[in-house]
């Protein structure tokens, strides 16, 4: 997979780029990238990339010009389709099924703008998708790439070891991940269930269930109205929720 | 404001913190940071940080030792109370609200995971908050950190400038933003709508209003749900509904 990021700021990628999974990923050979600052592409003398709003108001407007040809400059170096995804509030909410849709890609390109709007042009004419990491604001749009990035390649064939693949995937199941413990089994006061240092798998097994359920109909109602439930979890459920009325 | 960040990748951190935004916040001593490698803490001669889980598994949990005592140097050096958040996928979905929220703080203090879970003590005992940025599998709760830091650092007194404060503001509204434009008026034969142009200023309204509820409607009928229309948006959004059924 080949990644494109056109930015303002592409000194703000080099931590989280360089550092751990993705940097992995890139001395691997299963991801590339580049940083595309789309200011070198502005054809005024000024250097531009932003202007006033038509129709007035306050803030300022990226201009279509440079976006549009670094794109295509990109496009025409590569010789690819890539997808063309513009980091904006307007998007559509940012999941793990997008992820999953991305990560089959040959080329993303990230379109990341700074303060600012985007001209409609980009959106309407440009664009293959608009994506929002969350209902928050943040001063622009390079950290949601570095998320929507981190995210994709980390599902990349090869990219991740034993020792990270398995935990912290509480969206890839449906469910909240049940409470994990390591040692010691009393830290300062604070004990280990019993269960889980008891050895009988099956009983450990069902706990885990039960707590991964237990959790999600606590905090994220919505995630269970998403997902199929068995004959079993059902009745695990039925029983969390009579505990809790009583 | 004051933000610890307990991670054992600092070196993510640079390039966002030095950054644009922040990096302006830092130099006008808006707030200050101070990213603690929790590794340091450690009492075990390896240095590890995470152990195997107990009733067995794959994946490793993140010891609650370092993690409580970086901690607690960071509070008796400080004396003060601070908001102590975990970044994890179990976490409250992180939205403007919860920004507004913390903006209010004096010292924020971030965890962050890395590939492991926690130990559910560090959950149960240490935490005063849990935050997920999104429905989306991360490969550690650094990112997450850098979003919430970003998203509540723009909202401190006198951070942005008018020039930034202006635009993306959709959630502060509640409704997605109009579209933008700026010159040229015509862009390789993509035109500017003729209303902005038209000098207008209660047409100009009167469309941007209609087009940010249009584009609310269409995208993100659930933002519609959560806010309180006055009777003017409500007939505009009747008719556009009676548009799109027509």
């Amino acid at each position: 997979m080949h990644i494109d990021i056109l930015t303002l700021f592409p000194e703000m990628f080099k931590g989280v780029f360089e550092t751990s999974i993705l940097n992995k990923a890139k001395e691997k050979e299963k991801f590339s990238y580049q940083l595309v600052n789309f200011r070198d592409y502005t054809e005024n003398k000024h250097n531009r990339v932003d202007d006033y709003p038509y129709g007035g108001g306050a803030g300022m407007v990226l201009s279509p010009q440079p976006i549009f040809d670094a794109v295509e400059a990109i496009k025409k170096e590569k010789q690819t389709k890539p997808r063309i995804i513009l980091m904006c509030p307007q998007g559509e909410t940012y999941n793990q099924k997008k992820a999953e849709e991305l990560a089959k890609e040959e080329h993303l390109l990230f379109i990341c703008g700074h303060y600012e709007g985007y001209d409609e042009r980009i959106r309407e004419h440009l664009a293959t998708d608009e994506i929002s990491i969350g209902d928050y604001v943040l001063t622009g749009g390079e950290l949601g790439a570095m998320v929507v990035v981190d995210s994709v390649v980390r599902l990349l064939p090869d990219v991740l070891g034993n020792k990270e693949s398995a935990p912290m995937d509480s969206f890839s199941t449906g469910l909240l991940e049940h409470p994990h413990y390591t040692r010691p089994a009393d830290f300062r006061g604070m004990k280990v269930p019993e269960v889980l240092m008891s050895g009988d798998h099956a009983k450990i097994e069902a706990w885990r269930k039960t707590e991964s359920l237990r959790r999600t109909y606590e905090r994220r109602k919505d995630l269970l109205e998403a997902i199929d439930l068995d004959e079993e979890d059902r009745n695990i459920l039925a029983n969390i929720k009579n505990q809790q009325e009583s």
